[in-house]
């Protein structure tokens, strides 16, 4: 149990960290050498090319403009310049709601933090019990402001009570408008989007075979009777994985042809020569750029045949189509539909965005799905609850002994008392750690077996199953204090109402562990997001290493997305403990309520100049928030009515019984008043825009654009396929008469060779990478 | 705990009773003055007419053809002989599909109890456990053939968990092969449809009130806009509650003026009186012809004025309309799929059979709907688990001194020791027998105030409300033996682990309960059933008493539908009791074998000669009953669970706990592989359906019959009305070029004048109303 000063003085630790790394931040994102690691989504628009190629040599790499190390904190401010509806043609509407979900935080615990302030402190601190009980027990300070220090049967828990009441009304008030103000959000996005292929477009799987007819033939059969005026094309599905590896293979061969070039340009009187041999440190010499250019052409005509292979064996075509039509309307009806009698064929949904499609799920028949998905959820309830039981194992053998008998010659230097003591305490911790490490991939890939078919359903799945890990592990597991296994043996052999009685009760001693939690998750964590620590380490050990072409710089500097499966369910655990201290000890709110405000500055920052989102799903998570702020309300109430029949308030039962569930009510009754917003597509909408394209911008030949956009890049072209892998928005979706968005960027950085009004004009997405094709077109 | 010579005697008592019933059936129904009540469906297809006018007067009554008495158990094959596409014609897909449960018994059962006796039996009876501890337990000797008999940590009780897989796997593959045919049966059924209005109409919920637009023109302008190609016309849906009172009203006078017209027809002499006062007791005399004829013409005017308010007034106008497509691909579309932004507006779905409709329900808001969801969900937990309160206070209230308090004139008779023990034997039982008699219809108004909108929902909604209060109170609360608020209380306080051990260590005990149970409300009940003493009764009271014209006959006669909302969760309670005993004590399932081939007849024979169902929902049940019974298996799952963790057989655990998980994802399959076949209709149907009808009977108008379709019975025409009060299929759903379906009565009566080949020719079904319409017509 901390005092108030242990809390202090932990704080002061972790404000100083956060300081740190934010002062490490503000002075190397002015380095030009490091414009590639925080400001990439500009490299990516177009706004901003290379730096390099300066007079002065070392303005390259150091900012000498010492001017702007005076005014190093002002990318906070900058980062509120841009507007909402900026951000959401910057960077997508994904990254916007994104944001908002740490606003909801803040409206949420904001109000409730002053409320429980004027209220529920002085009820607590007026409560007096621990002062008679201090003896006996250890008691924090923090705990004479909790509801620990209110008496047993007093009268004042109805001031408990009525917060609980007065927070839940809020929560559920502002989740609400959230919901109210994402859903319109999302259907304005939709509706302002020029023409896209998905718009039109609706994914078939499990298309029945038809003996002696091709799944092509069968698919333009059934769509040719059944939405004979709708429908336009179709693409089917080839399975590319063989060719797609190929394909990579050529990539990395023509990688390093262009390395040997250029190395010839730069000394052209020495041509480049490597060994046969393996990784090339052996056997004879070639001439290298003569080498890979024979392997390029050998590995060019086994791509040839093969790709001829694959639009032509029709065992390389899966039982899965995209099926395009003439107008947002009948795709809207076919997406909504039951196609056939047998309702496990024909099954239709909204196609993806071509960017956003996971190609290697596609034909999945019915039945492998439902087994794929039980398989899975046993084993991601496994993993939860046993994950514990291998990493036991792997402690036991990863001990200093084992270690000494391993590698027998470490022996005196592990027997040093300090190198003893630290690998003591290291060693077991090790291997949970890797595990943690390794966890969003595991997870994920558990999500890519159970056979989603695009990323953005993918990461969300993996959220719902990294928050269910934490829930148990993280915020269960530290309550309760005991391994997972531990907690559902006792969950298995107690009552139901005993069970948030358990809980419930040692709620308020954890308080202060949750606010050293939330300082070094939360407020360090933060600071170091922005400080992009490993992506700034790895670009520059690739930029001296591995770095040979401009296509390579590229690579090192690709910014992925926001990591959504991480992101947002750590998040959402600020939600569940605020949900749940907002009443027992409301000293809590205001570290969560920095955490929120920093962690929105930190997030606004990124999504401007960071992140590069891989797709965009119009902010399809958001109904997963909502019901995870939902559940976080529930167990909250059902732990606070656990602690206070503990405190023999017996009297307050029926009172709280009624708060969950008018919860669950509230949450059924969003549910069906803004779900579908998201997960269908009214022919309201459908109707008004057909109507709006066909007067505003006409489109004489829809057929040919929509066919080719659900091809799989790979076999489009090979260049294709590298902005693809790259997570680049190559447009091929965009139907035309498209008009050009200007963005404009809020630059933070202090070289002054770039400032935001010099880059005001956007120039076209793929301008660093086509440079880059149009040289091996030369080739 | 009774021995096998006690079940004799019960089975010996109940199969008297069983024999008695059937024997009083066979020789009532053979009387011609029971014709109605036994073969009532003839009168209402119109194959047979009244028996009356026969020379013979004494004939007319009872049957003097004594060769019939001879073959007086000749109904048993006879209901045999009508084949199930016959049944479908004649009496619907609801009563095949009803019929067929019986037959699932069977099937699932079966082979079931064969196996069962060969493997179970021995190893029970071998066990021996029960020869030693018979000295301090009354032991019978069904338990000697149980569980029970097995001593623990046996190995024989893998021979038990091999049974419950087998009979897993047996009862699922049933179910699978089962729903498949049912699903095929009804899309056939749909398919083999001619045109009916309810194929082309759906039903439009929550249309928003646009100012200065009447609800007609919000529709009309909606639909135009986004179904332009299909939307054809549309019906307001009118609150005419006020006007269907006044014209039941109009009815009765009707009624008596018939009546009187009769009389003075028979006696031309003497014109009929009333008199004026208070149930013409009293006052001025007058004649009553003339006095009926006024009032009805009062009536009538205001009846108009009523007519003309409710088409104009906006207020009478609800904000629900029925919308028809010109194909059946339209309406499909428009069922479908979401149609505004915001999703609690404009919501579709198939529009009921016209006489499926229930009207009052049609105009209640979204929101409105949810919190009314929400409280009878309440209602019925509520109602289930405390329904025992209120009992116990009026039993507390009518005992034997509260009578004599009430009554103090009968102390002397209530003194008398027989009449006294006899009472208070009575009186504590009667509050609850009276509430288990208003149960269904309690539940049944409970599912009107949730808002359905059909009858046949309405009586899913009921049912499944009846199987849960069945399921806790009969069956947990005769386990258990205790009431559903002990059991609550223990539930609560139990951890779930400990539940399935409690209700699972009793179950061996309460099987010959269960076997009293399954004889007295199964066997003596079913033959109950056949004999309809109630409606005898009734009829021959009403006809006697009550019955002036051929219009009340009608009214007497009318035989109503299955009774879906009991016999369903009755019908499911065998399922369970089955289910769970077929490990534990299998020499339950000869009796329900029994009870499932007897009920089959039974219900064949009704089906055939009875019942008249009310609407058609083409077994859209099923899938209740699918869930139901698979919820059965869960639950004998659980208990065996709970009952073999008591016999210390630990290390089966395992074994058995990947059963429930099989069982809930087989479920999970069914439902997505056969439920929208009872849900959603296929386009690909809809679309054949369309083109067959555009070949084979082209409609020229179809406009004109659809509008009319969906208008409030009441608003058409009274004798409209009077039909659908009553019931009867009026057809005006139908859309014509119908080919009369020719039926072929299986009479099983013994009176010659109406033997079925004499009444092969189908008459017009409404033959027997429309003579009564003449003769209104004439005066």
């Amino acid at each position: 149990m901390a005092t108030l000063g242990d809390i202090g003085v932990s704080a002061v630790i972790n404000i100083v960290t956060a300081f740190a790394f934010l002062l490490a931040f503000a002075l190397l994102r002015i380095q030009p050498i490091n414009d590639r690691v925080y400001f990439p989504k500009w490299y990516l628009t177009g706004a901003r090319a290379s730096p390099r190629h300066s007079a002065n040599l070392v303005a390259n790499f150091v900012n000498l403009n010492f001017n702007t190390y005076l005014t190093f904190l002002n990318w906070m401010p900058q980062t509120l310049r841009m507007k909402e509806p900026q951000i959401i043609d910057h960077a997508g509407l994904d990254s916007a709601a994104f944001l908002r979900i740490y606003i909801l935080g803040l409206k949420i615990f904001g109000p409730t933090a002053i409320v429980a302030f004027l209220v529920l402190i002085p009820v607590n601190a007026s409560g007096g019990m621990l002062f008679f009980l201090s003896r006996d027990l250890v008691i924090s300070d923090i705990d004479k402001l909790s509801i620990s220090n209110v008496q047993p049967k007093s009268p004042k828990f109805f001031a408990h009570i009525f917060m609980m009441y007065l927070f839940t009304f809020w929560a559920c008030y502002m989740l609400y408008k959230e919901y109210d103000v994402v859903a319109s959000m999302r259907l304005n996005f939709l509706a302002l989007k020029s023409r896209r292929a998905e718009q039109f477009t609706v994914l078939v799987r499990n298309v029945p075979h038809v003996p002696g007819n091709s799944v092509s033939d069968t698919v333009k059969c059934f769509f040719k009777k059944n939405h004979s005026t709708h429908y336009l094309c179709h693409q089917t599905v080839y399975n590319a994985n063989k060719y797609a590896r190929a394909v990579r293979k050529r990539q990395k061969l023509q990688n390093k042809l262009d390395y040997n070039q250029l190395k010839l340009e730069r000394h052209p009187n020495t041509r480049p020569t490597r060994k046969t041999g393996l990784l090339g440190l052996w056997g004879e010499k070639l001439d290298s750029i003569e080498y890979y250019q024979q392997k390029i052409k050998e590995l060019d005509e086994k791509l040839t045949m093969e790709h001829q292979k694959i639009l032509k064996d029709p065992k390389r075509i899966m039982s899965a189509a995209f099926v395009s039509f003439n107008s947002r309307w009948g795709a809207a009806v076919c997406a909504q539909t039951q196609q056939s009698k047998n309702p496990i064929l024909w099954l239709t949904d909204w196609a993806p965005e071509p960017r956003d499609v996971y190609w290697k799920n596609l034909a999945i028949p019915f039945i492998s799905l439902s087994i794929r998905k039980l398989v899975i959820s046993l084993a991601v309830f496994a993993l939860v609850f046993f994950y514990i039981i291998p990493i036991t194992f792997v402690q036991s053998l990863a001990n200093l002994e084992g270690l000494e008998r391993v590698v027998p010659f470490l022996r005196p230097i592990l027997e040093w008392s300090f190198i003893k003591s630290f690998l003591q305490g290291f060693l077991p911790g090790l291997a949970l750690k890797v595990f943690l490490w390794l966890l969003p991939g595991i997870l994920m890939t558990m999500s890519k077996i159970e056979g989603h078919v695009a990323f953005s359903v993918l990461e969300r799945s993996t959220a719902a199953k990294y928050y269910f890990f934490m829930l148990v592990n993280v915020f269960l597991g530290s309550i309760v204090a005991g391994t997972a296994i531990q907690q559902l043996h006792s969950f298995l052999h107690q009552s139901p109402t005993q069970i948030p009685r358990t809980i419930g009760v040692s709620i308020p001693m954890k308080a202060t562990f949750f606010i050293t939690y939330i300082m070094v998750d939360g407020w360090a964590g933060m600071a170091g997001e922005i400080l992009r620590l490993k992506p700034l380490i790895m670009f520059h050990l690739k930029n001296t290493l591995m770095v040979k072409t401009e296509r390579d710089r590229l690579k090192a500097m690709n910014p992925k997305s926001i990591d959504f499966p991480e992101a947002i369910p750590s998040l959402q655990l600020y939600f569940l403990m605020g949900a749940v201290y907002a009443v027992v000890t409301p000293i809590l709110l205001p570290f969560i309520l920095i955490f929120f405000a920093f962690a929105y500055f930190v997030y606004r920052h990124q999504v401007i100049n960071v992140y590069n989102q891989r797709y965009e799903s119009a902010a399809a998570f958001w109904p997963h928030v909502h019901h995870r702020i939902i559940a976080s309300l529930l167990i909250s109430q059902l732990l606070l009515l656990g602690l206070l029949s503990t405190k023999k308030a017996a009297n307050s039962t029926p009172l709280l019984v009624v708060l969950p569930i008018l919860t669950v009510t509230f949450h059924k009754f969003c549910k069906s008043r803004f779900e579908p917003a998201f997960r269908k597509y009214p022919l309201e909408e459908a109707v008004e825009k057909d109507t709006q394209d066909e007067v505003s911008e006409p489109v004489n030949d829809m057929k040919s654009y929509l066919c080719e956009a659900y091809l799989h890049p790979v076999l489009r072209s090979i260049e294709e396929f590298e902005l693809f892998e790259l997570g680049v928005d190559n447009n091929r979706a965009h139907i035309p008469s498209q008009v050009a968005t200007e963005l404009e960027p809020v630059s933070g950085s202090g070289s002054g060779s770039h400032s935001p009004k010099e880059e005001n004009k956007v120039a076209p997405k793929r301008q660093d990478l086509e440079v880059v094709v149009e040289q091996h077109d030369k080739t």
